[in-house]
């Protein structure tokens, strides 16, 4: 039965242009508008439309594909751009609530647009706002509505120049006078200069600062968040004592205005410390309602996690365009043939198959793992905002902390190693800038890098399995986490003990038994990394250098495995559910196999190895 | 002993000024002086000196990294100082048949420069020039000096709109007119219009335009190369019929005017068909000196050869250039520490080193392969210049042809892989283009795809071996080629009955052991691939469908393990010398073993599921 939409899917989901793509169109063995209801569902697609179609009939976003921009140019309209979608108003706040999904549908919109707008909306709004929402008090409220009308434009000062990972090493100094009433901002060096901040360059009127705040008696309280004023907003010249400017050229994202900014004695007003984890009184006396350092830190940092959330959307997006231009390319390419005078479409080569339909499938299964997380992030925060101070609230948050730590990197790598083979996959019509490809990539990037490296986010994931395990060794605790995603882990020594049985390749083509493949090898891996963490240990080594010593070799592929598992369970879950149309189910199912078989094929050294180990259990490779 | 320069060596390499590496400089194990005599050569030192000095003091090439040059300005600077590239004269004609490698090095100190100027004058030279030279006779000697004196500029126009990888599908047409004694080039549609040629979007006057050769009555000859004015050389504009433009902006090397051309019945003298494979007499009849199309076709196109060889060591400068910016950034930025005061530079974290260092190796061993390689098509050339019509030439044609055809992969995707990892490395740093990580990874991209994408061009490499194969099972004629890359697997089925013995890591350090596990691969993966092959062809496929059916599983690792294996022999041949000072023996030991055994470890799944099918003959894999 075709799919049906209230007022007519005509409108919603009008058929495709006629073209070349028409022939292999014609071969679906699904309806693709059922898929995308099934995908999206009506309300969704509505809202999307209704921001595409005010993008495309809005001159202010006409382009020219590959055009030669100045940087100064494409910061202006992008920030012009920014500035309009405000006053398009596309979502209500009323609508944020009952339809949280709106809010990363609305971002990917964006990026599909282009990244630097979404980054740009993104920073304002979701980073600087929220910063100010989340970490300041009702004395800042005034600031929300100066957001959401631009009236003053924000950004998220804490990277500086030498330090970024290390954010404990952040010298930044916010230093109370009494006298004044007043806090004074200060960078000590260049080293402390605020670097990389999104908005900063040219834009921003206002900045949360992170800087270490000290009361009189020069006690430090580490860092807390300030919102300071460094530009005019009429006049955009920075103010007195703030040296403000852009970073320049970037490999991507050039909309967006990347800046530096360094504090001379710079004097705010006392109420410019975003006080919810800590005050100080006006006579100088520091107030926290958390009386350990790290938990206040912790409490500060605690916005990171959606800005991990946010980039693994837009690492989708960046996936999903890229990998739809090349298939379509690839339908339409031909070359070679059978004979010299026939010449097929490349699509049809095993070759371009294999390099391409991975990513076709990675981009469903991330897609749903992304909204998923959302959801999940938005049921932390609600009990968050309701101060539900409960023990599964924390573990709530540790949970997702683990997930976002190595989902961001998996996406974002998927995303960066799938346009590149995009990318080539088109061959000298791939490297032409009007085609996109380079614009995904560069502006897909940073993503690898910001909000934490890559590979250090992955740390983060690893280091919360493995003190998982050390709970369950050390004192009986069993695996369990809010969203599950480690409670498999309670069964791991018998797990450890099941064999691969299954006989055919038909069998495999149903993502359960790489499933099933996937939670052996986690098992396998968690356990070898607590081992050679041990070892280490017991070697004399230092807490620091066992886990450095280990991160390569085991913590890295473990965490990248974890995730890749949750990724599959979520999607197989998914595709697997009693409400899938049944004409979906088959392609679907298809999806689901080839993500889980093919993400599982890059650590078939290691099955291998640890087969091998199994069969002579006496024997320990050379290598290890 | 310390080594000495004539003339002092403190003018050929001065110290390093003084800076933040000095701690790491300071403990070195070798010295780094030594290391670039052995490398290079004093004659090359002095030689690429020379170069980069001209290019320091010369305004013309004074630059802002990462600063906002417009398209035109781009293009417009990177053609004046092609010029003065000319005007500085660095080679004579003399020293290049001297010291041949010359040649070479002059394009990486371009590229090492801007990778723009090194295809711009490439093309002009060594493409366009080459083609004149070599495919025409000597009524095109004219051309010859015009070309070094720049009062023509050239362009080498082969590949069509629809057309790149399938030559043969070309579709420009050239009708012979006796009546005028005139060529009327012609692009019958605008899937034949040419398309990406380097230097044709702005500059070029001329082009080598290849065509389908007709003569009355209708007969096609095959592709042919004709000298075609497309531009007025004073005013640039177009010559009548001539529809030529530029192509817009590229994901890199935007100071490289790609183009394209149609030809609407455009008419050329008789003499500007390069007639060395075939030429038309005044009256219209087709003579030639080769009786077969397809070998006709094959010489006019030989020139390719040398092009992967060139864009091979384009390839080895960019990886070069990114992995010394990245080992740099990584030894004096600081991040983290085994105390929160004190902070290590992230060189010293295994997971850094593990990223960069085996890219430093390749980086090596693949310059070593590059310069062996060259001299291997100079050998070639030689022999075709002074008529060499032996077996052994013909031989050696095919050899390079094969080592070309995978080397070019192998190296353009060891850059491509190796600037992102560095780029990331480098975290945010990395991300701003005036660090230069980002254009050098833009710049580097074409290699992958053009002149031959590079899985296409692997058959190339994996059908040679192939062959040989066949020849040997069929007719049990030997492996031997005169370069002796494939001399080892005229023992393949003994070295497969080997067997892996080493028994410590330490021993593993010596890429002799690396080297004989290659050599095992590489026999294992031919004898897999023939089997997979004939196995298909039995099942029915046609020798296009076996043929695409084998190359992802089996042709691809085939042509890239035997090209690694190459690298690897070459260099372990290279650092084992006995010319090699002492004291950089352990050094250059390290690098030979450290890219060996990194390059091998990727097919390590390989290895183990062989080894397992060794161990139980009866059973194979349910994934085969």
């Amino acid at each position: 039965m075709a799919p049906t939409v209230e007022g007519g899917d005509a409108a919603l989901l009008p058929e495709f242009p006629r073209g070349p793509l028409d022939a292999y169109r014609a071969r679906a063995s699904f309806s693709w508008k059922e898929l995308a209801l099934f995908t999206e569902g009506e309300d969704m697609l509505r809202f999307k439309k209704t921001i595409f179609s005010a993008l495309e009939n809005d001159p202010l976003f006409a382009r020219s594909p590959g055009a030669d921009l100045s940087l100064d140019r494409y910061r202006e309209l992008n920030f012009l751009r920014c500035k309009r979608i405000f006053e398009y108003d596309f979502l209500s706040v009323e609508d944020m609530f009952k339809s949280p999904l709106k809010v990363p549908a609305l971002i990917q919109c964006l990026g599909m647009y282009d990244s630097s707008l979404a980054a740009k909306y993104l920073l304002h709004t979701l980073v600087f706002g929220s910063a100010v929402y989340s970490s300041g008090s009702e004395r800042h409220l005034t600031y929300i509505q100066k957001i959401f009308s631009m009236e003053i434009f924000g950004c998220f000062a804490l990277t500086e120049l030498s330090h970024g990972s290390n954010t404990k090493a952040i010298r930044t100094t916010a230093h109370y006078d009494p006298a004044t009433k007043e806090f004074i901002i200060h960078s000590p060096d260049f080293e402390a200069a605020k670097f990389w901040v999104g908005n900063m360059g040219k834009t921003a009127t206002h900045a949360v600062v992170f800087a270490k705040l000290h009361v009189p008696g020069d006690q430090c309280h580490g860092l807390h968040p300030f919102i300071v004023q460094i530009r005019d907003p009429k006049t955009l010249l920075p103010m007195p004592g703030v040296m403000v400017g852009d970073m320049g050229k970037k490999l991507g994202q050039n909309g967006l205005d990347n800046g530096f900014a360094m504090f001379h004695k710079v004097r705010v007003p006392r109420q410019s410390l975003l006080n919810r984890m800590g005050d100080v009184t006006p006579e100088g006396t520091y107030v926290s309602p958390f009386k350990d350092v790290r938990q206040r830190f912790g409490v500060s940092l605690g916005g990171l996690s959606s800005g991990r959330v946010s980039i693994l959307s837009l690492a989708v997006v960046n996936l999903k365009l890229a990998i739809a231009i090349a298939l379509r390319f690839s339908a339409t390419r031909r070359q070679f043939g059978p004979t010299q005078e026939e010449e097929i479409a490349v699509l049809e080569y095993p070759m371009q198959q294999c390099r391409l339909l991975p990513y076709l499938a990675a981009a469903y299964a991330l897609d749903h793992f992304s909204k998923s997380l959302f959801l999940d992030l938005v049921e932390l925060q609600r009990g968050r905002a309701s101060g539900d101070c409960s023990a599964r609230q924390a573990e709530l948050g540790r949970e997702i902390h683990a997930l976002a730590s190595a989902g961001k990197p998996l996406a974002s790598w998927t995303a960066q190693q799938g346009i590149q083979e995009c990318r080539e996959a088109c061959g000298g019509h791939g490297y032409l800038a009007m085609n996109r490809l380079g614009v995904l990539r560069d502006d897909n990037d940073p993503n690898c890098t910001y909000e934490g490296d890559n590979n250090v986010l992955l740390q983060q994931t690893s280091n919360y399995l493995l003190g998982l395990l050390a709970h369950r060794v050390q004192d009986g605790a069993c695996f369990r986490s809010p969203l599950k995603s480690v409670d498999f882990l309670d069964a791991y020594p018998s797990i450890l003990d099941q064999k691969f049985e299954v006989s055919s390749v038909a069998d495999c083509l149903d993502s359960a038994v790489a499933l099933a493949a996937y939670k052996w090898l986690v098992c396998y891996l968690l356990r070898e990394t607590y081992q050679k963490l041990n070892q280490e240990k017991r070697s004399g080594s230092s807490d620091f250098e066992a886990r450095n010593n280990c991160q390569v070799s085991h913590g890295r592929p473990l965490a990248l495995a974890f995730l890749e598992l949750t990724v599959v369970q979520r999607f197989h879950e998914h595709v697997h559910q009693p409400c899938v149309p049944p004409s979906l189910r088959a392609v679907l199912g298809r999806l689901s196999a080839l993500y889980a078989l093919w993400s599982l094929s890059r650590h078939a050294a290691l099955l291998y190895r640890a087969e091998r180990r199994r069969s002579c259990p006496g024997r320990r490779d050379r290598s290890s």
